[in-house]
């Protein structure tokens, strides 16, 4: 998947480059917060969201440059959710990628700081686009609206607030809301934000919101299905909270997101050649599944 | 203060409208949530951020009804630092505006998030400027550049981590530089946007940029001498935390505070008539001290 990879690549310079502009050089507290900062970044994860961002860049022929540092913003507020996502007061995780959890290498109130510079500096990065890649300011306006409204109370905030204190019975169309906020609003914005690098026609943009719709679903359900696998083979019992594996069962789960990733390849059909890396991409979250790919 | 009492309603009306479209109007969690957003938000303390972005904007000239936006969106972050700064893992106080801080009202979880909506959607009022109040899309992004850079790891987020992490006895200018990042940026921040729903000359600018940091100061200052005064009064003693009033003592901080308030008064001479509510603010900061006021 050299797309991905390539991505990734770019991805970390940007992010590494943020955090040597943003975090003021001084001895002391704040060199440490900065190596917080690192930690809780490095390594990261895929960089999916960045990655779809180019992608749908690329679909739009959009700026390349600018998908770059809205990918590197949009994985700022990523990172942020999961360091906050990860404190006692929320999940309680002590690890994260493989290593221990931000508060758990450093402390809370580091973890929580740290939480807040990475969500804050993303509206930096995404107000310096007209500056550094020739943006439109109007359509920089639109990419910032875009990315808040999914990443506020409208959006992943209430998502987690429902993860947080909903029942673990609660039924299908609530689990459904639950995972679109808490997962599916940031991926479509980041779908979204690269397609405003270039011009989208109103068809072309349609394509593209029910493409980020699907897969944000699917995400969601991968996840779910990756936990109730890694819980059975570990043995260790997964905590009782609403997921798909739980309400749909396993099978069904895995046909639900597979219908999904069909609708969203085929959302995208419009793109043709243009449209690959987006397929490249809903094919790489799928690729665990026994696909039934029509369209 | 008609002035300030006029803001203070307005500014609390745009809360009021902001909490109303952007929590998704659900039964359950979600409704609970927005009980804790309004806990959080009203009834505010003197929405003296909002007041200064508002006479920033009287003083160029400036679209009022986009400065009532800009304050209500500075207060949501302002608001925001405060429900975080009271978790158990920061200051861990228990009292705000003498009620129960948020996470003592509902849980650490529910604060954490609520803290987490403020801030995020305080970037979706910021982006709505355009549409809503005929601000270009450039000075809305040069607005939200300067009120998240103040914000984030360079602004006010340095300054909190000084704050946690600082020895008391840290010396003058590390405590200055502390004031400066936790409480100053914020408030020139509200300053400057406010300017910028005008159009601002270089000079205005700059007169500007100088009353913002010096009353960004002089606030952090008078803070302290509340704190001081209090702590003797309650005869509870204050933590051990770097303050003027530990650093320079009583005296000399209001000394301190006194000739930051003359220097503001100074900047904005320039705009005569037109700078009486900025006039009007610092006064108000500085009505506890024996003001020797020259400029």
């Amino acid at each position: 998947m050299s797309f991905v990879q390539d991505i990734q690549k770019e991805i970390d310079s940007t992010l590494e480059a943020v955090l040597q502009e943003q975090v003021p050089q001084r001895r002391g507290p704040l060199d440490k917060f900065s190596k917080v900062l690192r930690y809780a970044l490095f390594p990261g994860g895929k960089r999916f969201r960045p990655a779809l961002t180019m992608a749908a860049a690329k679909a739009c022929d959009g700026n390349k440059g600018a998908a770059v540092s809205i990918g590197a913003a949009i994985e700022l507020i990523h990172n942020y959710s999961l360091i906050h996502d990860d404190l006692p007061c929320m999940d309680d995780s002590c690890l994260r990628r493989g290593k221990q959890a931000t508060h758990k290498e450093f402390d809370e109130g580091l973890a929580l700081l740290a939480g807040n510079a990475l969500l804050t500096d993303a509206f930096v990065v995404l107000s310096e686009l007209p500056k550094r890649h020739s943006i439109s300011a109007e359509s920089t306006i639109e990419i910032i609206n875009i990315i808040a409204s999914c990443a506020g109370s409208s959006g992943m905030v209430a998502g987690q607030v429902l993860d947080l204190k909903s029942s673990p019975k609660i039924s299908f169309p609530e689990l459904e809301f639950l995972a679109i906020h808490k997962t599916g609003k940031l991926i479509y914005a980041s779908v979204m934000a690269g397609a405003l690098t270039g011009k989208p026609t109103q068809e072309e943009r349609k394509a593209l919101e029910k493409y980020g719709e699907a897969i944000g679903l699917v995400f969601q359900i991968m996840d779910d299905l990756d936990d109730a696998k890694s819980s059975v083979e570990q043995r260790t019992p997964e905590p009782p909270r609403a997921s798909f594996v739980q309400i749909l069962g396993v099978e069904e789960s895995k046909q639900r997101a597979s219908e999904l990733i069909g609708e969203s390849i085929k959302a995208i059909k419009i793109f043709g050649k243009r449209g690959a890396p987006l397929v490249e991409l809903v094919e790489l979250l799928g690729s665990k599944l026994p696909l039934n790919i029509q369209g």
